[in-house]
């Protein structure tokens, strides 16, 4: 039976790198959901980068460029991980590159040795589930985490998808992290937004006012697509059997 | 008012050290409950290594030393890490010499940069509280974890001293990991035996037939002793105010 295992932190992503496994990464607030809600509007591709310098080598040669660092977006670019600036005309048949404080950076380490690297948010909850159960291969969640520390809301989505895969389609998991993230969602899942309320990231976007960033992100099933990298750049899985 | 936060990995210690912090080593499974088992039972001193090599040469040198690996008594060795073998006329008195799997490994990660390193685990808990309430310094809680990644029976043990602390005296947390801690041992507390159930390290243990450490380490308080990193041995806190 196959395994889903979860690392909380993108610093430790060598203690369980198999290269036979699908790697979901996932940033909450708001890389990924950003990222999911961009295909689901039609963005043609999307290439995360891990620096400001890459970022800034992109936007010099004329595409468009996306860059946040804690929380907020970075001079001199127009847009940064609010998924409200993912939407519509926006996006639609763009190529995008982004820089954020987390997530660009654990998908690149993802991507160094994975079967797959496929992208996770509350928004695409379900439907990756169902995609990951027709691979039956291993799959590990790769939370983004805060600058390499453990966060709470990237683990409820990694014991929300843990706990899909092995109720629903017979995984297993040998991993205590695993174990802790599915307690956390069941005690959570009645209510995201409030579980997180004394979370140290929901604290420090409420400085910026972005509540309804965060209630967006934690609504369920919103974006049914699957960005998954493919080279250096994110794409979206035509269909569930790709 | 002072800080409690929960560093679930030695390989994570940087991120979190301060130097005017009290770090609290726990590894519940086995070394911190047989180390406070020792003091209880009037061991002089232990002194933890992190190595098989500085092992050896303490045993060359005629000391008493003790060595696990994976579980499991090191050949050549008399001890490891069970606390049944820290107990009565067999420590009393003595200096003992201690490399384990991660509580060593932690104690000595800790002591680069801390304030003061304690030993914590279930034997002790009320005790040790009560010991750093009266310090009012920030507490870190440094998880042994299992070969760098998290475990179950720290974060436990982790959640139960941060709840104390918050509760009970004031103590406050920023950190994402010590708020998910305290939400597990919430869930935990009516039985930390049942909830550990399919921990990774229990299943470890069960292999071996440890069954009766492990219920010995889930006791509360039956050791009312604070031992302490002083130089390079551990040795007992005389009295609270100390």
């Amino acid at each position: 039976m196959p395994v889903v295992s979860v690392c909380f932190s993108p610093a430790q992503y060598s203690l369980f790198a198999e290269p036979d496994t699908i790697v979901v990464v996932v940033d909450v607030l708001r890389a990924t959901s950003a990222i999911t809600t961009a295909f689901y509007h039609g963005v043609k591709s999307i290439i995360p980068v891990a620096t400001i310098e890459e970022a800034i080598e992109y936007k010099n040669n004329g595409l468009l460029v996306a860059a946040e660092r804690d929380g907020e977006v970075l001079p001199g670019f127009e847009i940064g991980n609010s998924p409200f600036c993912y939407m519509g005309n926006k996006v639609k048949d763009k190529v995008i590159v982004i820089t954020t404080t987390n997530g660009t950076k654990a998908i690149n380490v993802a991507k160094l040795n994975a079967h797959q690297v496929v992208i996770g948010s509350f928004l695409n909850l379900n439907y990756l589930a169902t995609y990951l159960a027709q691979k039956q291969k291993n799959v590990l969640v790769l939370c983004a985490g805060w600058k390499d520390k453990f966060n709470l809301e990237d683990t409820l989505f990694a014991g929300a998808l843990a706990q899909i895969l092995t109720a629903k389609y017979q995984y297993i998991t040998e991993c205590d992290s695993a174990i802790a993230s599915i307690h956390l969602y069941q005690l959570a899942n009645n209510n995201l937004y409030q579980f997180l309320k004394n979370s140290s990231h929901r604290k420090r976007l409420q400085k910026l006012n972005l509540e309804d960033d965060i209630k967006y992100c934690l609504t369920l099933d919103k974006c049914p697509v699957i960005p998954y990298l493919n080279g250096i750049e994110l794409v979206k899985l035509n269909d569930l059997c790709e």
